[in-house]
Order: structure tokens, then sequence, then C-alpha cells
């Protein structure tokens, strides 16, 4: 007998001590810092249900070799390991072995980036035509088990919906990011192409993992460095990254490129020399990286060059660019956000009135993207009229993830609802249905290219996007842009699932919060239909701001308070912007009696005493809103707190701590709305709330904290 | 008998191969990312050294209590702990037990901040005057641990040299940071106060773990958002997490701050308005924060305010500031850094000029703060001529961590040398031995204040300075501000120890790349007493940089290169900036014969074929310094790839990557010097070496890609 019984009691003790000690400092180590955003793999702590998985999943077989096929493979043996606690060895040849992951590419019923998994001789089946599509699928089947859902139940196919499913990333060569709310950009452009920051994959994984398939490194304000022979082997780095990945590297371009970097005497885009030096250029982008996206481009647009600037067209400056790419098979992708700087104009027309008329001018490998609505990412708009009205073009849409206008990093607004109101509006081109998705998608006008972005919210902030529930954003971007059916909630509730807990119970308390939260953040910060795309702090409250460099910078230029009320009147009566809609999709915009409450202040300025389908006048509506707004952040952080059971506490402990700056800025909004708005209504607040603990102007004092160099 | 023979074997198997697995994957998912810095207290791999220790430290006893006394027992119990592997209590009272560590505040024979260790009755005692002291002592403790030095060893005494020893963080309210290449901001301004990021906690004991006591949190540039209402809760957020490790917090103030926040007419230092804000400000900050540190002021330099805009001295500025401090026991630190734009003038000699004629016009808690050299932070300068020179004022050193002019974090400079350098340089203001340390402590003047600063290099990234050998910088200063008798090297082998590898060849391979890096930087840089402070990128080269808002912005105020030959004359031929050294001090430097070559091109204008003291003609020694130094990178790389063994692979893969890049950026460097000069000199490159590989036209279109918008 090799032990004595104490001996062996002793030794089974320590070692369990041991292994009891090395869990609680590897927990604690393992503090959840968010890093891992919904690619926890945590290690399945009900037993039966990690040894059932166990059973199915004792290997990884790859049929076929390629960079994307072995991270579909590794993705696989990381989340399966760590999730089931016990090493998954990946394999080349099943042989007749059983129970296990097969990865093979094969036509089969999904299509384009689809995947289809099914049971097929004892292992789990993933297919696609392309490699990608087993990437997808195998996500989706990491993504089945996190969530602690029965393995037979993973069988099924899902092919996506669009096929540009991109992130914008509006960074700065410097390392700055426009409108970046967490931390600086994830690109170390002086340390590249040698160092190769190792966060660049798991930013890959990340984006993989939600089918997205095409990321833009530069801002739309872009620099012309990207273009030189010094960083284009910058972007190759990244690139060769992304690649292993599924995701196609773009850059933003200067459109003055070739006087600033080429030398020469104009940018004019029909000019010879000009339209040389872009395809020059373009093969030279192509030789660093030859399965390069394309452009995207932001050109006569707050001051960025653009073919106007030479009396030629939009379609003049995108088809010179469409022309050196079309023999790469790359795209151009050209921005409709433009306005110019007219008092007596309507910014909410321009991009209509300088797009529609080129319907069909542009070279087919052309996406003109539009942001969802027809101003700027405000917290809710009316969808952009250009959609539907560019049959012969395909529009792409631009969501933005990053929050500019929804409260930086201290605000918990889940954008879903808001993506999604805008892809089920209908825009009534071809009847009832013609949703703002279907045009998107290309169903509606067999556009033979599709594309949908999102202005990314990442940044070297440890947890990617500052406020841990903004993860939820990009994730939700992602899974809308593969399939824009999919609802709000049950995204919610499988991200939550995936990021903070499985507990039923606490999965619906935070979606709650989530579903919510955009909707409470309207009501406190913009309600009725109010805007704020003013210059100065995007954080902070300035509905007074009345002066700046041109009137549409102005918060005035927007709500137009005035004595007798507040509201843009954009009917007949007044810019009449609500003809670029078809009647019946503005049906019932026209008339303020029938506008629903959330846009009314889009379309109508209404006077201070006018009763409305609410029972309230509009300044007692105003003031309900604002005042139930900041209250329900109350409720957000009760629920909130509700949770701490079953969340990580680190970041249980961050979120309270921002819903607490949010509670506090929640209540600076709607004093600074209602002291300001007062100051036209004449009117006394509803002595059911209680009065602002402050006078405009202490309020505008805060504010001026935020502005002072 | 519980369980059989077989059963108990497969349990002991089971449990030790989940062990091992556990273990391996916890190593895995702890690769080091250089978040930990020196403070790693990795596992001691060597059992009976662990064995020795872990008797020794059985429990840690603090008595008294307090915050930071608190600070320094829970960081012993983690630092014990993970290096024991076991788990090392913290006891209220120790009773008659051994073998553990008490720590007790007591006068002794430490002054100051210091400690003594020792032990008595069969434990290990720190004691100190101050809490501090003890945490101070207790990191100094690990430190011993950590480089697995005999228990025994531990005992002695240690006190600081100097009483302030500060970082300035020239981070920016928007979450930039000037002159920052490791990310953005440690500081959130936007969640603080509510939101509080763990990683303010670990800052802080980064810094008491090398005696750091206080620090400044924003940019010398300073908005004047910091003293207002809205900021001074979040500052104060700040300072109640460094408080809890020794650490007072400090603003950089805004002079103009009564006009432009208080809504004053004037910021006139005389004018009793004026005084009188700045007394009310004072009285509100130490409301908020009771033991705030001071007031950090750039005033009347590169375009900040400052008294002399109403026709004052800096003195009268200082006064105004230090009157609203003392009741408080605050300081006024006040920076030499002023120049004029003068074409004429040499900006060697402004801050020499401005504040020797006030010595001794400053209030009793006034330091004024000079940089090393009388220039700006170049890869080497002489040292600044006022040290010496105001025997009646307390002056504070100002060392630049950051690399702003020694390759951003992509050149590999470990900075102690050129600290040392500076502190060690002898002023001869009281006879032979009257170096700049000597001043600096208060030794040779009897200063009752004394101060030294670091402009911080840290930032969000993960590894806290982006170079991970930039960490060295942040330890280094942090060891010689308070003790600067230690040498370059003892600190390179301690920090190696602490940070990358204890096994002693490896150490001495990296201290060995350390201690000769920042020569090697300078060769390939700026050679010969050659300097770089032009506009324009920092991280490029730009000898030719001829236009800029001010003259004494450009590269060729700075370097004279002309036909004729390089340097600037600051002998009484040229700008007599020699003049302000004591004769014994400058001898040597007056005469190129006997100028050291470091600093010829400092103080003299040479002929190209001029004999130096090598042998070489001045040509072709630059040649020689432009070449050797970076075939040295070479040499670097070599070295580097030889510690591949000890050092973990992630780090190794990192540095590796860096050294490639600024092997790229040295030839750079040295093409664009060479080739620039060679416009002038007319004389060929020494045929031993291999001529740059492009034209200067080609050099300069690189640096071209860094200048685009």
């Amino acid at each position: 007998m090799l032990f004595s019984k104490n001996l062996l009691s002793d030794s089974i003790k320590n070692l369990a001590l041991l292994l009891i000690f090395t869990f609680i400092f590897t927990n604690q180590a393992w503090a959840d810092d968010g890093y891992r955003l919904w690619l926890k793999y945590n290690r399945i702590q009900n037993a039966s249900m990690r040894a059932a998985y166990s059973k199915s999943f004792n290997f990884i077989a790859v049929s076929g070799n390629s960079d994307i096929l072995n991270s579909a493979a590794k993705e696989l043996q990381t989340g399966l390991t760590a999730m089931l606690g016990k090493p998954v060895q990946i394999v080349k040849n099943p042989l007749n072995n059983q129970n296990g992951v097969i990865l093979s590419v094969s036509a089969g019923i999904a299509s384009g980036d689809g995947y289809s998994i099914g049971m097929r001789g004892g292992n789990t089946v993933i297919t696609a035509p392309k490699d990608a599509g087993v990437l997808y699928g195998s996500f989706a089947l990491l993504r089945h088990l996190q969530q602690h859902l029965p393995v037979e139940k993973v069988a099924g196919q899902s092919s996506p919906k669009i096929q540009l499913r991109m992130l914008n990333h509006w960074d700065n060569p410097e390392g700055t990011i426009e409108r970046g709310y967490a931390g600086s950009s994830l690109w170390k452009w002086y340390e590249l192409p040698e160092t190769v920051d190792p966060r660049y994959t798991d930013y890959a994984r990340a984006n993989a993992s939600i089918g997205i398939n095409g990321t833009v490194v530069n801002n739309v304000n872009a620099s012309a460095r990207f273009l030189t022979a010094e960083y284009l082997p910058k972007v190759a780095a990244l690139a060769g990254i992304f690649r292993k990945y599924g995701i196609k590297t773009y850059l933003s371009i200067h459109f003055a490129a070739p006087k600033t970097l080429g030398g020469l005497k104009t940018s004019d885009p029909l000019d010879p020399e000009v339209r040389k030096w872009w395809t020059e250029k373009t093969k030279e982008i192509y030789r660093a990286i030859p399965d390069f996206g394309g452009f995207l481009v932001k050109a006569n647009s707050e001051g960025e060059p653009g073919p106007q600037d030479y009396g030629r067209t939009h379609a003049d400056g995108t088809n010179m660019l469409a022309e050196a790419l079309a023999p790469f098979d790359g795209v151009v992708i050209w921005r409709a956000f433009v306005y110019k700087a007219d008092p007596t104009a309507d910014r909410f027309k321009a991009a209509y009135e300088e797009f529609a008329p080129l319907d069909g001018k542009f070279a087919k490998n052309v996406i003109v993207q539009v942001k969802n609505g027809p101003i700027d990412f405000q917290p809710r708009e009316p969808f952009s009229p250009l959609f539907g009205n560019m049959p012969g073009t395909p529009l792409g849409m631009e969501f933005q993830l990053t929050q500019e206008y929804t409260g930086f990093a201290t605000h918990w607004v889940y954008e879903a609802p808001l993506f999604k109101e805008c892809l089920d509006a209908d825009t009534y081109v071809h009847g009832k249905g013609s949703t703002v998705a279907r045009i998107i998608d290309g169903s509606l006008h067999n556009y033979p290219l599709t594309c949908i972005a999102g202005v990314a919210n990442t940044g070297s902030d440890r947890n990617w996007t500052g406020h841990p529930m903004a993860q939820a954003n990009w994730y939700a971007f992602g899974r809308l842009a593969w399939d824009h059916t999919l609802s709000p909630e049950a995204i919610a509730r499988e991200w939550t699932q995936l990021t903070l807990t499985t507990e039923d119970k606490d999965v619906s308390t935070i979606s709650d919060i989530m579903l919510r939260s955009r909707e409470i953040y309207v009501d406190y910060n913009t309600p009725l239909g109010l805007s704020r795309p003013w210059t100065g702090s995007h954080y902070a409250p300035e509905p007074w701001q009345n002066r700046s460099s041109r009137p549409d910078w102005t918060a005035i230029y927007y709500h137009r308070a005035d004595t007798l009320g507040l509201g843009f009147d954009r009917t007949a009566t007044g810019s009449n912007a609500l003809q670029q809609y078809r009647p019946e999709a503005s049906r019932a915009w026209l008339r303020a009696e029938t506008c629903p409450l959330p846009y009314l202040l889009w379309f109508h300025h209404i006077p201070w005493s006018q009763n409305l389908n609410s029972g309230r006048s509009l300044w007692d509506e105003l003031c309900h809103r604002f005042y139930t707004g900041a209250d329900s952040v109350r409720w957000m952080q009760k629920q909130w707190a509700g949770v701490k059971s079953s969340v990580d506490p680190a970041i249980h402990a961050d979120v309270t701590g921002r819903l607490m700056k949010q509670h506090k800025e929640a209540i600076w909004w709607r004093d600074a709305w209602v002291l300001y708005l007062q100051t036209f209504s004449r009117k006394p607040i509803p002595t059911i709330y209680p009065a602002p603990g402050r006078t405009l102007q202490e309020v505008k004092e805060i504010v001026n904290s935020y502005l002072m160099r």
C-alpha cells in the first residue's frame, strides 16, 4: 500500500486546500474588468449541465485549412475548454469519432456569409459556403452554450440579410477619437507595424462573433496620412489581423489628397491627372492589402474638401474613386451627411435635396451612406427621407454607437430600440411594408450592394466602451446588422446572459432597464421631438446657445422657442420638409393633432397652452416628461441594485456609480430645459413637481465649467 | 475505511490533474500585460527559498489605525500571500507571537518620511515617525523579498533626501495628455466623482512604492475648470484615494482665473479683489481637500497668462498665491520655464535673467521649479545655470519622464543616467562639490522646502507607459527622488529584478542595455550637443525646419548650421550664456579644445573640418556618432534576444517589435541629419559607412507623413 490512510487524507486535504486557495485567488485576479466583453466563456457552474455538454464536445475537427477556419477552431477550443473545464483538442481528421464539432466549408442551405449547424453522425457539424460562415457558426454555437441552452436546440441555419456589416472608427492619427468616450484609439499608429498589440486580435474576435465583416479604421474627417507609403504598412498590419476573422479593412480618404499628398495643382475629379493619381494610389493600396475593402468619404460636408470645390457633383467625385477601385472589387461608400450654412434653409432637407436628384448616376460599386435621421444622430429622429427615394442607388445605413448625443459614458442608453425604430419605419415608397430595413437589405429596390455601418463606441479603456453597459450597443448593432428582424428584447436578453448573468429573474430585470433606458433618456434630454445638435460641449445642456460660426450650429435654430410656443414647423406653413416623405408616411405627422407626441416638435411649432392628446398642455407635458424622465433614473438605480447578487461586483459597482452620475445629470438637463423654456412660456411648473433647486444662471454656470479652456 | 485504495488514488489523480490544469490555465490568463508594474509579487518558484521566507511571515500586526497604515498592511498581505503562496493574516495584536511583521509609528532613527526595519522579538519590525514612513518601509520589505534577498539583510533605515517628491501630469480635461504617449489620461473627469476607477488605487500604490508623495493632476497649460465647484469634488475624489497612500494632490492653475472664472475685470496680483478671490477660492479648495498640496503655475510662458500681463513680476504673482495658501501650509510651485520670442536673444539665458534677480523676494511657502537644462528636456543639456544662483529661494527640479524628445513610445531610453548627470553636475557655487543634487535637497543653501518633480509618462495604456521599458523611468525617478545618491545601475538592476526576471545573467544583460540606451539615443538623435526643440512633430526629424510663429521655435535657431560650421556660440564671442555659470563650472566648456564632446555644439560654432579631440574632424565625428548610434540599436536587439527565455513572452515580443521600430527610426534620424547637414558641410560621408539609401527629399517625405492633418 502506497499511502497510509492518514497520509492519504492529509494529502487530499492539502490538495483540496491548495485548490480552494488557488480558486479564490484566481477569482480575485479575474475580477471582471469587462475586457472579455460577451465572450466570457465562464466555466459552467452547474455540474450536470457541464457534464451533458462535455459529452458532446470531445474534439474539434477542421476539414480544410485557412486562417479563418483556424480562427474558428481556436475560438471553439478556447471557449469549450474554459466553459467545460477540460481540454478540447483540435484534430485534423475526425475519422469515425463521435461527440465532436466538425467544421466544414461546403455549399448548403445557408447563403452568403451564412452557416448551418446540424447533428450528423453523432457530431455537431457547422457548414457554410464560405470560411467566414464557419467562423460565424462557431460563434453561434459558443453563444448557444454560453446561454446554457440544450445542445440539441443549436441546430438550424442563419444567413445575414446585409452584405457589408461595418464599424466606422472616427479615430485620428494622433490617437484621439472624435466623439469617443472610452479612452484613446485602439490603433497605435506610431508603434505599427512593428509592434502589434494583442488587443487587435481581441477586437477582431469580438466583431466576428457578431458578424461584423468590415471596419473603417480612421475618422471620416480624414487625414491624408493613411494614404502615404509610411502609413500603408501600418494599415496593412491591422488588415493582416482582421483578415483572419473575416473582416475587411477600409479607409476614410481626404478628397484633396491629390493636392496635399500628390502635389498636383488640383483635386478636380474630372482632371485626368487626378484620376490617374487615384488609380495609382489605389493600386498601391491593393499591393499592400490585397483584400482591401474600399473608401469611405465625407466630402463637401462641414468644411471637408470635395468635388463641389471644382464645380463637380457628388456623383463625379464618387465615380472617379469607384473607377479606381473597380478592378479590385473595392467599393466607395459616400456619405450623404451634407448641409449648407443657410439661415433660411432647413438642414432637415439638405441631404435629400442634394442626393435624390443624383439617383442612378453612381457607378455600380458605390454605396451612399445615410444617417438614420435627417439631422445628426439625435436621441430620437424621424427616419431620413432619403430612404426610399434613391431606388437606383444602393443606400447604406449609418447608425451611431458612440454616445455623442446620448450621454457620453455616464448615461445608460441601450440603442437597439433606436436602431429598430428606424429600421421598422415604413417609407411607403412601394406601398405598405416598405420599411427602411427592406431598403437597406436591398430587397425593396434590388440593390446589388447592401451595407450597414455603426460609428464605433470602442476605445482603449479596459472595458472597450467606457460605460460597461454600452458594450450592449456594439453587440446589438452587430446582431441587427446580421438580422434586422431580431427584437431589441431578444438581443438584450442574449447579451445580458452572455455578459452579466444567466439568472433568469435578473436577466429579465436587466433587459427591462435596457429596454426602457432610451425612452427615459429622451424624456429628460429631448422629449416630444426636441433635438440638441448644438456646438459647444455635447456633454452639457445648452438650449440657450445662440451664437456660433453658422446658424445651424446653434440651439435656437432647432427648437425655435419663442413667447408663442416651441418647435420647428416643417409643414407647408414652414419649411415643408415633410413633403420629402410619401404622403402615407407623413400623414400622421402633418397635423399637430394626429402627430405622435415623440415627433411633435420635429414638425410643429406648438403654442405653450395647446392641449395635446395626452390631455396636458404642451408646457405641462414637457414638464411631465422632464420630471418623470429624471425620476425614472431612480427606478433604474433600484432595479440595478436588485441584481447585485448575480452580477460581478466590480461591474456592479461601476454601473452603480454611473447611475448616480446619470441621475444627477438627468436633473441637470431637466432643470436646464425647464428653466430656459420657462423664460418663453412664462408658466409655472405644475405644483406636483418640486421646483428646481437652482436658478437658470446657476445651471449655466455648471455648463460653463465644461466649456472652459 | 472511507475510501478504497483505488478510489483514493483516483481522487488524488483527479485533483492533481485539475490543479495542474487550473495552474496552466491561470498562467495563460496571467500572461504579463505589464499592468502590475514592479509590484508583481510573483510566487517564489524556489521551494526552499519560499519555505525560508514563509517561516518569517506568518502574520502582519498593525499597532495603530489609519488609512495609510491599513494600506501598508494590505499591501504586505497582498504581496506576502502571493509570493509565499499561503494566506497571511492581518492581526490587531501580535501578543507574544513571533515570525510576523509588526508595523508601528514611533520616533526613531529615521526622519521625515523615513523608516527603519529591524528584527525584534523574533519579528520583523517596521517603524517610522509618520504613517507614510511605515508604508514606505513596507514597500521596501516587499521589494527586498521580490529580489530574493536574505530576510536578515532587510534590516536598516532610510530617509528621503527631498521633501516633496512629485509627479506632474500634463493631462487635459478632455482626456488627452500633452506629450503623452501611453493612451489617454488616467483621470476620467466626466465620470468622477461618482464612478471611481479601481486603477486610481493602483496608481497610488505604484507611486507610494517608490516614495512619491505628491501629484499634480492637470496640465501646466491649465484649464480653469479644475477650480470650479463642479470639478473640485472630482479632484477631491482622487485626493481621497491618493491620501490613503500618503500622496498629496496639487492643481495647476490658470493665472487668469479671477477673470475667466471669477468674472473680475482683472487678474492683477496686486489688485485687492483678485487677492480676495484667490483667498476665497483657496479656502473652498481646502474645504473639499483638507490636505491639498498647493498650486503649480506656468505663467507668462508660451502664451499662458501671468503677472507680467499687468506689469507685475513673477514674485508678485507667486506671493499673492502663497498668501492664500499659507494658512493651510500649502505651497506654490512656480515654474521658471520662461523665454521671450526675441530673435536676437539666446533662449538659454532667459530663465536665469528673469528669475535670478528675484532671488529672496518670494514668500516662504514658494518653490521655483526649474527644468534640468536651460532649454527644454533635450536628450542632453548642460544643467540650468539657475541652479546655485538663487540661494535665497528654494529651487525644485523638474525632470521629464514622458519621452517628448526621447522617442515617444518607440525608443528604449532609460533616463536615470540623464537625471543623474544633472544631479551630479557641480555648480561650484560654494566651491567644489556644490552639486545640483545638494541644491535640490536643500543642503547647500539650507532651503526650508525641497522639491523634485517628474513630468509623468503614465497613461491609460494597459502597461501604463506605452513602452514597457519606460516603466523603469517612472521607477528610477521615484528612487532618485528618495535618494539621489543611488546609481543608475543599481536602480536598473533592482527594477529589472522586480519587473522582468531574477536570473542574474539576464538582469545584467538588461541593465546593460538600459545603461547604454540613452547614450545610444543621443548618438543617433542629437550627438555632440545638438538639440531639437523645434515645433511640428516632436516624433520626426526636422533639422531643416526654419519657419514658425516665433524664431526660437525653429530648428535653425538652435543648430545654426552654415557653410562654415555648426553649433551655437555661447562664449563671449556669441551669446555669452556661459557667463551665467561659475568660472570653475564652465571653464572646460569655454574653449572648444577643452569642451567635452557631448556639450561641444551647445557652446561653440565649430568649423566642419576642425579636428576634435577624438582625432576626427567635426564632420567625421558627427557621421561616426550618427552611424554607430543607429548601429547600436542592433546591439540592443541582440542583447534583448538573448534574454528571451527568462522574460515573459508577451513583454519580450512587445519590446522586440519596438526595437525593430527603433532601429528603423534611428536610421531615419541619422539620414535626416547627415543628409541635411551635408548640404552645408559639402563633405562626403566617410567611406567606412554606407551612404544613406535615400535622398534628403525622400527623408522629408516620410517626415511630412507625420505632419499631415
